[in-house]
């Protein structure tokens, strides 16, 4: 994965470009360590050719997990940035086409990217902080704390 | 629903987290007329307990409604601020994941949260307004109004 | 299609409203071209009466094509902007829902709006380059360009 900055103002606006078989959740949390975001939002597409997807079960407060073993389109990758323990952590949700046109998507757990994953995220001066959520037992931005 | 904002310059950015109950579409719509918004854009990610899709009918000039009676992810919540009738109004098109990974989606009618819904809506100096279409019968984003 | 700008600083924002009939592709190409934009990222939500899907194929090296001929909501519409052979080039996946809220969705050839499409689009005052990709055949984001 490569970045370049594309605006260098109160937000920064970032483009990274990750190449095929970059990982696309630990290559974007690499990236918000090395910068160290405090909050952030980004959008992406491109494709996959395998991913996993993530789907929360209210009943056992755990991630239902989904695997997609073929070459997808990513259709929309959404998600932000805010710190968990004193470090950034990525959130991101995925919608994937498949070869018919039809789309899945889920909580994305991770995805193997071929051939290219276009990044623009844009860094906030502002902060956001997770804090674990007793109910749900998941790490929940906490506008308070 | 809080909120905090993580930029304020000549376009302000807004994080804003909702809590299980909540509902998105009454919630941003009471915020946007609190900060008297003239023209916004944002993204969202969270979940939802439930929620009802539209589809526009363009025979019967009507929205068809789609109950979704069960936990989703929402994947990506897409949508705009423009001033309708001296308020701002929102316009925000959801696409959702189900257990099993599949996706659906439409024009957002309500959306219960569950555990949270993470907004991130950056609200321009200028303005937009909706004017009624009369071909649609649709209140559209009039650029010369 | 009429546009509007809703910020004006080091990123400007563009609200582009298209109408009916309009093809949302070669429109947003037009205006890129005649903006002069280097680097941009966009978002959008309306509604196509009828549009085309690409898939990759990874052996073929080429876009498989689903034709979508029916009236769908336009639930995201996500792209960047990058110059490629000295001209801004567009690039964006969408996802679109039918009547019974199913989702489908690719990379967008084209798409023929019907009532409205709303963009919101940040051009940025950096640049970004597209290369020829030679194992994938595309012209793909290149950092270092």
């Amino acid at each position: 994965m490569r970045f370049k900055i594309i605006n260098n103002a109160e937000e920064k606006t970032y483009a990274l470009v990750m190449e095929p078989g970059d990982e696309a959740i630990s290559s974007l949390q690499a990236f918000c360590e090395s910068e160290a975001l405090t909050a952030a939002r980004f959008t992406a597409i491109g494709a996959f050719r395998s991913a996993q997807l993530g789907y929360f079960d209210w009943e056992k407060k755990d991630y239902e997990k989904t695997p997609v073993d073929e070459q997808v389109e990513v259709l929309s990758l959404v998600g932000d940035v805010a710190l968990h323990e004193g470090r950034p952590k990525i959130h991101a949700h995925v919608v994937l086409g498949k070869r018919d046109g039809s789309a899945c998507g889920g909580h994305l757990l991770h995805g193997i990217v071929r051939p290219t994953l276009e990044v623009l995220l844009v860094e906030s001066p502002g902060y956001l902080k997770r804090k674990l959520d007793p109910e749900s037992g998941l790490p929940l931005i906490d506008i308070g704390a």
